[in-house]
């Protein structure tokens, strides 16, 4: 049987289940107000968020590769683009721009300028240094990882902290052989 | 202007924005993983989800209202109806069923067969007592109480304990009449 070709994000975004985005935004909220409240130090809300992210991540990456028929990516550059054109449209229902490649073709900015995770916002003087979106980082550094990819992601530009868009640092790490226990051609 | 008809719940919920149902479950277990740990009681947990929920209820009923073209209900019954059929469609996408009202009109359940909340969820051992999807009933109350009627907002059946449904029992404890700084003849 030939392979599936991969979908574009809008059709798999369209067949996959979903849910009110304002439910999940006033959701998301709640759970940063929380870790807020909780553990006091705006840092450790970052880690905190990031942690939860890579643990969400490195479950979502199976309903990804289930869903959008894509399978093994040629280079980082093609999975960058995957990232931006299907995985964020998967989840979120948005698209992210890829730019500002290194000459090594390891590092390169994710841009979103529309992010419902921060719809109606507003990050009161308590919470300067808070990276609100952290979850975000968090969910593509653990999905990367259950594809044998190490990366790291920092955030450049946030919206909530006055610049004019979303942008993510994404830089590849380390990439892991992955070792099959059978050959194509066996 | 003639007003406009209420809309179907699959109407609404297909004009509004919506996120991945499977990241929205999986950032819910974030969040009551984060509270089992930060609060250590069960039941201190069960009253956290439910404050969080009332704090979303009261802030997407304005949603509800704008998007749906519900206007006023005729009577309790009505309300049940509409939050079972158009809003819990309308934020989840599915339907509920309302059941055993009393004689006075006031309590009924609403039955959930399908609950995105709970996908991929199990509890241990130690969950007993948990009343996972706690912020649903907290949205509900939160939510009603900003349409002036005060409800308590029990569960009877959780399938994550071993039932065959999600019961919630809603009882209408306080309706307030609204107060319009005008009259519709004037």
């Amino acid at each position: 049987m030939a392979p599936l070709a991969p979908r574009s994000g809008d059709a798999v975004f369209a067949s996959v289940e979903r849910v009110n985005a304002e439910l999940f935004t006033l959701t998301y909220g709640a759970i940063v107000r929380q870790l807020i409240t909780d553990l006091e130090e705006v840092e450790e809300v970052n880690k905190q968020l990031d942690q939860m992210g890579y643990n969400i991540g490195v479950r979502l990456i199976d309903e990804f590769l289930a869903k959008s028929n894509v399978s093994r990516c040629v280079d980082f550059k093609e999975t960058a683009e995957v990232i931006a054109k299907v995985g964020f449209k998967m989840f979120l229902g948005v698209t992210a721009t890829v730019i500002n490649w290194d000459a090594e073709g390891t590092s390169c900015s994710l841009v979103l300028e529309d992010n419902p995770l921060v719809d109606f916002v507003e990050l009161p003087d308590t919470c300067q240094g808070l990276s609100y979106c952290n979850i975000l980082s968090g969910v593509i550094r653990g999905a990367l990882e259950m594809v044998s990819m190490k990366t790291e992601i920092t955030w450049v530009r946030d919206m909530l902290q006055g610049d004019d868009a979303y942008e993510l640092r994404v830089k590849l790490l380390k990439q892991v052989p992955e070792e099959y226990p059978y050959k194509d051609d066996d």
